[in-house]
């Protein structure tokens, strides 16, 4: 069994959360692999080439009005004293005129539109007071896209309402960004591999960090790929980072802390370069960020709620630019504690809260091992790092834990 | 041919947003059908019971702090004048200790963790200038979670993190409700179905709206069944309906429009009640909502811009009623309008706008028959009915069409 011996090394390194992203994201680039995907299926997925219309839509004149498609020389001097009568029919001859409803073709013998209104019906004709300009309600072909015009810029993340836009214009397939591959390395002399559904001997636990990973990282957009649990060996943590350098980025949990145990920074900075050992951030502390063969390296304490934060704070912009994928905005509301928030000053808090319409109620236990706490809180309120704590009854932002 | 004899229905009803929504909704009863899932595929599910944890968290009593477990009986007394000397050993006897890092299982003949910091090592033993509090730096069983304590109320939402959570407590099956399934009825004398990689000839149309609809009721939480294309004929679009009164909501698209070809909401009328036709919405206003045989029925524009605003308007809460989905807020953003806005009292304006950074470009093309305005729109600035338009440079916040 391993004990320390008295002479600790103390956890003196705290980057400010800002800067280590900073650091961090400096060192991704973003990937350079692509694939074909049926545009049906590719929403979620980020174009790696710009999209021009291979056609244009409309692709034939449209009327804009229900009424009656006319030929505008026809009605050349009509009047109130002077009226043109036109024969109804959908043979076109000279003299005829065609109904059409919105959005209807308009033959090309045709060149306007007369509102219904503008007419009055006797028997199978009409009776038409003022004449119209050619082009009048008559949408022109390539009016709503242009052949040729740019519809997408490469990068654009793609939406189910783009998918309709791309159908409309016959693009079946596209070119989009692979996904980003994360690694999900858990370690620790300790963890079980889920399913767990029978209770652990006493001291064992059950190695849950890897599914909550691996299910925010596809939920943001890149493959999960599950590792085996890892021993605390720096010879096993080395070969499970080797193993794993071909992914775009690796999420370990566990073993950070400053400690006798706590290899991962250690190996990281063997392979590669060690960024950042140590943020100011609340809980998640004891995180690191480092690379390896251009691969991103979160090491993420092992601890559910300060992992979380980590996850959130590091993770998820990381994938995001190894995937070129836009950062989408939190989704954030508005709410009125109910209770004093404490936090330290120098490091950013995410303190735990549960909404009640409007009100936040802090969440007491605050702990990083307290699993609970990720249960029962609705989002976060962010607290940055020159600022000590929230009042009771102050307004604050809540960034949602989706 | 139909064409109308110059006598026409106007458009008269114009049911407020807000109004119309509070109809619809009011008619609609969340579904009470549940199934068994694992809990791990259970993401973006909604439990149909509330859960209670099967048992403690954590199941051992476990360390606070990396130090020694100790027995606090025979630290009694202990002072700097007066210091106890106990023996580090992994076998327990009288006068031992036994170290343990921060989690670890905490053996039951010992009932309190001395930190590291506070003793002395000195060769295989250590010495002790305090005594400790029992249960000092223990976590007790069920500290984090107590065995039936209420973990997730009943329509609670499952975000990845609970997916650990429930893993954490041995739970792998969740009884969760029913995805609702939404069926989606195209309606047109001219649509076709997709895929449609060639041009269509003149006059025709692909129906983009259905796959438009699919993908974000699926994006929603729900199933789509795409049903066939509808001819306009009443009778057809009878059967159509009543071939889907076994789903949780309908939306048809297209036929809405108050003129002779527009025979939606006269069906839904006849086979249940027309709550609304004609909305105070722009783009959307002839919207229709109706209720058959309990299914609440949006019947859309088929304009695809029109078709949108009024899916989101009425669609994304109407089916998250029905599948007893929270309702997430929409995902804001604040910018500065970099033109006017116009828009017409009386109605909700949904104008389309292009992000760049913080700045909010309005689309100049606001046509509802407008397909490019959806691609090139990042979301939309939602101006209620009792304002006039936004002038340039003015602050608004731009819901993000995700």
């Amino acid at each position: 069994m391993n004990y320390t011996d008295g002479t600790r090394m103390i956890f003196r390194e705290r980057t400010d959360v800002g800067k280590a992203k900073e650091i961090f994201l400096g060192q991704i680039k973003g990937t350079e692999k692509t694939e074909t995907v049926p545009a049906s299926s590719a929403i979620g997925r980020v174009l790696s080439t710009s999209i021009l219309a291979p056609r244009n839509v409309p692709h034939y004149r449209r009327s804009a009005m229900d009424g009656f498609a006319v030929r505008s020389v026809e009605l050349l001097g009509a009047s109130l004293t002077n009226p043109v009568m036109l024969n109804v029919s959908d043979e076109i001859m000279e003299g005829t005129c065609v109904p059409v409803n919105t959005g209807d073709y308009v033959p090309d013998d045709f060149d306007a539109v007369l509102m219904m209104e503008d007419t009055i019906s006797i028997g199978d004709m009409i009776e038409i007071r003022a004449q119209v300009h050619p082009g009048k309600n008559v949408g022109e072909i390539g009016e709503d896209v242009r052949k040729n015009e740019l519809i997408f810029n490469k990068s654009h993340l793609l939406r189910p309402c783009d998918a309709a836009v791309l159908a409309s214009l016959g693009i079946v397939d596209v070119r989009v960004y692979a996904k980003p591959v994360v690694a999900i390395i858990p370690t620790g002399n300790d963890l079980l591999p889920l399913p767990g559904d029978d209770v652990p001997v006493p001291g064992k636990t059950l190695d849950i960090n890897s599914l909550m990973i691996g299910k925010y990282v596809e939920k943001w957009g890149a493959i999960a790929r599950y590792c085996d649990i890892v021993p605390e060996d720096k010879q096993l943590i080395e070969e499970a980072i080797k193993a794993n350098l071909d992914t775009d980025m690796m999420v370990i949990s566990g073993g950070t802390s400053v400690g006798e145990r706590d290899y991962v920074p250690a190996v990281v900075e063997k392979l590669g370069t060690k960024l950042v050992h140590g943020v100011g951030l609340s809980p998640g502390k004891p995180t690191a960020l480092g690379v390896a063969d251009n691969v991103p390296i979160l090491c993420m304490p092992g601890y559910p709620a300060a992992g979380l934060v980590a996850l959130f704070a590091f993770g998820k912009p990381a994938l995001r630019k190894a995937g070129n994928i836009p950062d989408i905005p939190d989704t954030k509301v508005k709410a009125t504690l109910s209770g004093k928030i404490m936090s330290r000053e120098g490091y950013v808090s995410y303190a735990r809260v549960i909404l009640e319409g409007n009100i936040a109620h802090p969440l007491m236990t605050a702990g990083a091992g307290i699993l609970s706490s990720i249960a029962k809180s609705d989002g976060f309120v962010i607290i940055p790092e020159n600022v000590e704590g929230c009042e009771e009854g102050s307004e604050v932002e809540v960034v949602l834990i989706e």
